[in-house]
């Protein structure tokens, strides 16, 4: 393997790590543009945020820029994609096939990016036995019975009043990872990991600007 | 209207518009229990943070919290949905039908919560003239044809190369709101609101936390 990567299994701090895939997005368009080279001042310069600041949170990974040229484009994809995790297919379970629950099964993004749903589980008769995109909707007591030790993240899509049962049954199953897209902070063990992704969330403080906008006029 | 809410149109703090829509969710779980009223300790020890953030968080509503009873659950949640723009369909046009801009278009739950996609906008030829779920893709040449003054809320699904540039493209036909599911951080003049959502910068948030506490083990 050769590489190994020492920082990869690290707790990066969350601010930084959320700016990982912004450089990757734009050492790849870089990398388009026909770019072997990149500065941090460069980087810094689109990403609006200071140079020290690129550096710093790239030092997180194995790579080192050169002085003068700056990283190295394709490396520091390679490297970013590996480190971000995005490289290794994770599986996972998702919880809750309404209309968003489809939506991500049927987004193959998520794959690209290492995340790759296998089944999903609901309760409702009418959509147990459906398939959507090869993904197949079983009866959520047939968790116990489907999850094998390769399956620690869940997808948390269902209605808010069935939020925080849903995670108690996932974690009991042994998910260790939630992804939670309902608005329901979810209480859960110190071991396991919640990724809330409220899209509802967003949407209400793009209205709360765009709208505090258009009173001011 | 009788009904007048003055602090709607305010630039309320995000953290505190954030959290509205799981104060809602919590209200709507109380509704269905039968509950006529929730004290802000209550929903502070289900949220998990302290009373006095609950009360004045709940304080840029028009609805205040009665001694001892606490807060009115049908009346809050109206007020709850009305201040957060839910009750009040967003006309808005959906650029890069890929993946993620197909779902985000089947996902009916962003109607229920006020946005509605009315127009699709793509370059690739293989999607132009598609529809899902009623809304006709076009080729964003389009836009300035199609565009009317009521739709000021723009999503952003292209690729990450061209995201920049159809940003642009949007501002120029009237789009007032970005909501942006790249990576990029995109350049615009201050006077358009920009929400990023970056799915894959949570992937990656969530595979670096699930992944180190396994490294520890």
């Amino acid at each position: 393997m050769g590489k190994e990567n020492k920082n990869k299994n690290r707790v990066i701090p969350e601010p930084a790590l959320r700016r990982m895939p912004c450089y990757l997005a734009q050492l790849k368009i870089a990398q388009k543009e026909g770019l072997k080279f990149i500065s941090s001042p460069r980087i810094a310069n689109i990403m609006d945020i200071d140079p020290t600041q690129v550096t710093k949170d790239l030092s997180y990974t194995q790579i080192t820029g050169k002085t003068r040229v700056g990283y190295e484009v394709i490396p520091l994809i390679e490297e970013l994609e590996d480190f971000l995790g995005f490289t290794m297919l994770d599986e996972a379970f998702l919880f809750g096939a309404g209309s968003l629950g489809i939506a991500l099964i049927r987004d193959y993004g998520l794959k690209q990016f290492g995340l790759n749903i296998t089944s999903a589980f609901d309760v409702k008769p009418e959509v147990i036995g459906k398939e959507y995109d090869g993904v197949a909707v079983h009866h959520v007591e047939k968790i116990q019975e489907l999850i094998s030790p390769d399956v620690k993240i869940g997808i948390l899509t269902v209605p808010v009043e069935e939020a925080q049962k849903t995670a108690e049954l996932m974690i009991a199953a042994g998910i260790k990872a939630i992804w939670n897209f309902t608005p329901i902070i979810l209480t859960v063990p110190d071991d396991i990991v919640v990724q809330n992704t409220s899209l509802y969330a967003h949407l209400a403080v793009m209205f709360n600007r765009l709208h505090s906008k258009e009173e001011k006029k």
